[in-house]
């Protein structure tokens, strides 16, 4: 079995790790918040001090940071895990970031001798936890096929997207996609609750038809309820919007809704705590009719 | 059994007047352009010269037709079932109207000492004609209650929204969400398509996470290969998204996406034969990097 360098133990990134460990790979973490590693040292799983340090022995190093700074850091940085591996390492990034940076590290890797793929996943953190994430892939083919063990231990779907940067790219469609789908979701809700419609009777109409999804099923109660308990935070995904934003500048393609989408985050943004829920995007609309 | 007077025999409404058949209601149908009755009469279901004349025998008069002029004519105009109707008589507007009307026409219909029950559909022909159609019904509960056997005969999910003028609202919201998710899906996919990533495998993507739904399914290969075989029509899109915006606006709503959404729809519009499937929207993100 691979021996896999693991560096990010968010909210994503622990439940993977722990399924990697579960599936009998070898594993050393690194996580820049030392506290996060304790439920690994407890099951005898090495802790490394640093990136470079983690990198010196294994075959594969995954990262699951938040944004591409982090990425940069932990690869890049003083103490990155591209001074201290081995010829030959695979890295697999698994955060959203900018596709042009997932490119970009995919030249630098290639040029000290590594391999990489942008790997960044989709799914909650229950998904995590049940290995049952998408995972879209960017990168060398036959590199992705060598290392589809790893990733078969952490999703139930896994879809090659082409060359490097794809990845990225898909990712950030679907995280457009998808917050425009829950901010039309948010407007549609705030307008049944002005005109006096029975919300729960609205959400079972919208589970009936074309676009029944669990984004209906799971973001429509929170709306209703104004429960903003994280399941993905607005934060994060505000991040992404900017990071679409700024790469469809990038190759000059003219967003439209995905642009509007965007301002309403910010403004949203602006008025709550960003790292509850994105369903909070209803409160947006709730605000312009109070 | 009640005995069904069918008013609309498009698309939609000749499959659904079908199955009232086939569940043994006695029926007797009327539609503006009478070769559309053919199959009727080759079934031995009496057809009406009129909506005044269908209505004269009739528990319930039915009605499905394009838009709320079409629904004003054949109820309320020269000939139209409000003349010929009994008192007790339940009219069901099985239309996508401006809740507006919905509401005019119930008032108009008590005044008469009718009832009126606002109840669209949603769903494709294909539901249509399975019989598996979600209604929301507006209306008096009692006459929603006792007609439910109708209902249950034409749809599978029957979704009761309150008084007259709430199933339209809930209609509404359906399809703007609906229209705006499309939308975005069109712009995720131009973009692909923009940076070259197979969109076979971004649908794969979008088919695996919070947003998996019909409309992913169905209207995303239909945008990859350009096939605007008409499920729903952009014609019929538009106008709906024309009744949300008018709506908001009594309302004194700011729509956002919705208003955007509309636009979108309106420049598609000019350039294409609006009979087509509204998947054609991609055409409008196609166009601007062409």
């Amino acid at each position: 079995m691979k021996k896999i360098g693991f560096i990010g133990l968010g909210l994503m990134g622990k439940p993977m790790a722990k399924n990697l460990f579960k599936k009998g790979f070898q594993l050393i973490v690194y996580n820049r918040t030392p506290s996060k590693t304790e439920d690994f040292k407890k099951i005898g799983v090495p802790v490394a001090s640093s990136p470079e340090e983690l990198s010196k022995e294994v075959d594969v190093v995954i990262t699951i940071v938040t944004d591409h700074e982090a990425v940069r850091e932990v690869l890049m940085g003083p103490n990155g895990a591209f001074n201290g591996a081995r010829p030959g390492t695979v890295f697999i990034d698994m955060s959203t970031i900018l596709p042009r940076v997932s490119i970009e590290l995919s030249e630098k890797a290639k040029e000290k001798g590594f391999h990489f793929l942008d790997a960044p996943v989709s799914g909650s953190t229950w998904a995590a936890e049940q290995g049952t994430l998408a995972i879209m892939v960017g990168g060398e083919k036959k590199i992705y096929e060598e290392n589809l063990e790893v990733f078969k231990a952490l999703g139930e779907k896994i879809i090659y997207m082409g060359p490097n940067g794809n990845g990225s790219y898909a990712k950030l469609i679907n995280n457009i996609i998808g917050a425009t789908f829950a901010a039309i979701l948010g407007e549609g809700i705030c307008f049944a609750e002005k005109v006096g419609l029975d919300v729960s009777a609205l959400i079972e109409v919208l589970s009936s038809g074309a676009f029944k999804s669990p984004l209906i099923e799971f973001k429509g109660p929170k709306m209703m309820k104004a429960d903003y308990s994280t399941q993905f935070s607005l934060n994060l995904m505000f991040k992404d919007l900017n990071y679409m934003v700024e790469t469809a500048k990038e190759k000059n393609f003219p967003l439209f809704l995905g642009a509007l989408t965007k301002e309403i985050y910010q403004a949203i943004k602006n008025k709550v705590n960003g790292d509850l829920d994105y369903a909070i995007i209803v409160e947006f609309f709730r605000s312009l009719i109070q």
